[in-house]
């Protein structure tokens, strides 16, 4: 089956659930907390939650609020981030605060926070063992703590000028790898995983969510602008540190740095000077730079996956790692 | 012993924990996410869940982390509560927002809230059971998105002319009453008590939260400007609907109901619309009504506690409960 077709269909199961736990017997809270959980998207993390599952011998069926929780967890973030980053629509929609103003997009996102952790305990109702819940929970803990760390990181940059590549891996694997880890590792867990299992999905969830940020910064530059549905350099425009801007920081002569340091500073005014900057950001290699990391990166991931039986889910794994580098919008 | 007396002694207990759940390696980080808790504040919530703890016989300093739990959602919902209020200054200090702008004030929120739920799992740790910490967990999430959609309420109620009495009771205890009764409810629970001793001490919390939040209301108009820390009638300036209010609109004439409204809205640029607000408001009757409500609710809360057998954390309780209404700043 081609990749997106299963993530499709796996997706369709947790569509229910995700909708199951933003009901509100308040008709205006409702339509807020299911804006953006309704507004589609690829669904990547609870998949990777429900083959986990399936790929240590786990009943898929069984960890489907887990699967949901993490979906639920991934909004919030994206209704808080949508705030901080003043973006004004997501998935060909208004944002939560674009609709309803900053107020209320902060407590429809502490609202779909509890969701979250209301679906994950839920799992004990499906006969998994208060124990596995709790341990799957302690991982949510973790994921969430970092997340929020990463984000106030990124935050930081945006007033830096130095920035180690080192750094900048640090908080992509905060922002987006712990998500993609706690993913897998939740999905195991309760799937009921020997701890090598457990930790093997783990590793693979952070390999490839950091590829997929970098990847993703990638695109930023190198993708077709249509298939993006947003304009070529709106990282640049906003002064984000992508993984370019870093490399080509960290590598351009002193002259050219301070030229890619004016450029960016204009570059939210002038289409000129987003085209400079790419230009600048191109020669200094930063582009085969990134493209090499996110290959080794999402080698080492399928890598990680040795100690797993074969089966569908594993083979489906594997698929979705390529899939995550090869999107094109 | 005095009532402030050992509620200080027992916030000592709670404070070294949650000092040790908002660390970080990041030292900036760190500074923000303990601006809040370091502050001080009663911590009335964290000492009713030991409380509660010890009256169904369990051992308190089992269930520290809970108590902490409790404060980091409070301080949390506070972080987000002055941003939506856009309230400068908080126990003397400037708030998150104030100090490091809206967009980290959100993210500083979002991260006291996972370690809200990272000290109440770690609970597992001192030998409580795994189904008494799900259980606990249950409450938490319940208690969390209660919580979300009182504040949701209380802001769709600004823009609304005529709110009955049960709606504003609804909005407050969703907003107060859950929050105090999660705090016994899950000192309770990990305290080992029984289902009768839970459910009591549950519904204690719900009536004094309630009547803590209409003392609330009252003092902003009957308090000693002094002792209040801020000016009186501020919730007539910000178009707050409190019980005052809502009481005056809902029992005066049609002229006068005309006239609060209208001084209400000036009332944020004249000193005399809010003086002669107060007195509308005090001529409906509504300073008696809320205070008649507040003293029957409390003595309800009172006669909850029978069930439990005496002893030393009882009549702490029992004391709060008095200590609650009495407080006059």
């Amino acid at each position: 089956m081609d990749v997106r077709d299963f993530i499709r269909r796996k997706a369709e199961l947790v569509q229910p659930v995700l909708l199951e736990y933003t009901r509100s017997e308040n008709k205006k809270i409702e339509t807020m907390l299911q804006h953006t959980v309704g507004a589609g998207g690829k669904r990547i993390r609870p998949v990777l939650t429900m083959l986990a599952c399936e790929a240590v011998g786990g009943d898929v069926m069984k960890v489907l609020p887990a699967a949901a929780s993490i979906e639920l967890l991934h909004t919030f973030t994206l209704v808080h981030d949508d705030i901080v980053d003043r973006d004004l629509e997501r998935r060909g929609k208004p944002t939560v605060h674009a609709k309803w103003g900053v107020d209320m997009a902060i407590i429809v996102g502490d609202t779909l926070y509890s969701k979250a952790y209301a679906a994950l305990v839920d799992v004990r109702e499906n006969g998994i063992s208060d124990g596995k819940v709790l341990d799957a929970l302690g991982v949510l803990n973790w994921a969430n703590s970092e997340i929020h760390e990463g984000q106030i990181l990124d935050m930081m940059f945006e007033n830096m000028d130095r920035i180690g590549i080192d750094d900048y891996m640090e908080m992509i694997r905060k922002k987006t790898g712990v998500m993609l880890n706690a993913s897998l590792r939740i999905g195991s867990i309760l799937g009921g995983g020997s701890r090598e299992e457990i930790n093997a999905l783990s590793s693979f969830g952070d390999s490839i969510g950091t590829a997929f940020q970098m990847h993703d910064d990638l695109l930023d530059v190198i993708a077709d602008q249509k298939k993006l549905g947003k304009p070529i350099g709106s990282d640049i425009r906003k002064k984000k540190k992508s993984i370019l801007v870093i490399y080509a920081l960290n590598n351009l002569k002193a002259k050219e740095k301070k030229q890619l340091i004016g450029l960016m500073e204009r570059s939210s005014k002038s289409e000129q000077a987003v085209r400079e900057a790419i230009e600048l950001i191109t020669d200094s290699g930063a582009i085969e730079y990134a493209q090499n990391m996110v290959k080794s990166m999402t080698e080492d991931a399928k890598g990680r996956l040795k100690v797993l039986k074969d089966s569908e889910a594993k083979s489906n794994l594997l698929d979705v790692a390529d899939y995550i580098i090869e999107r094109n919008y």
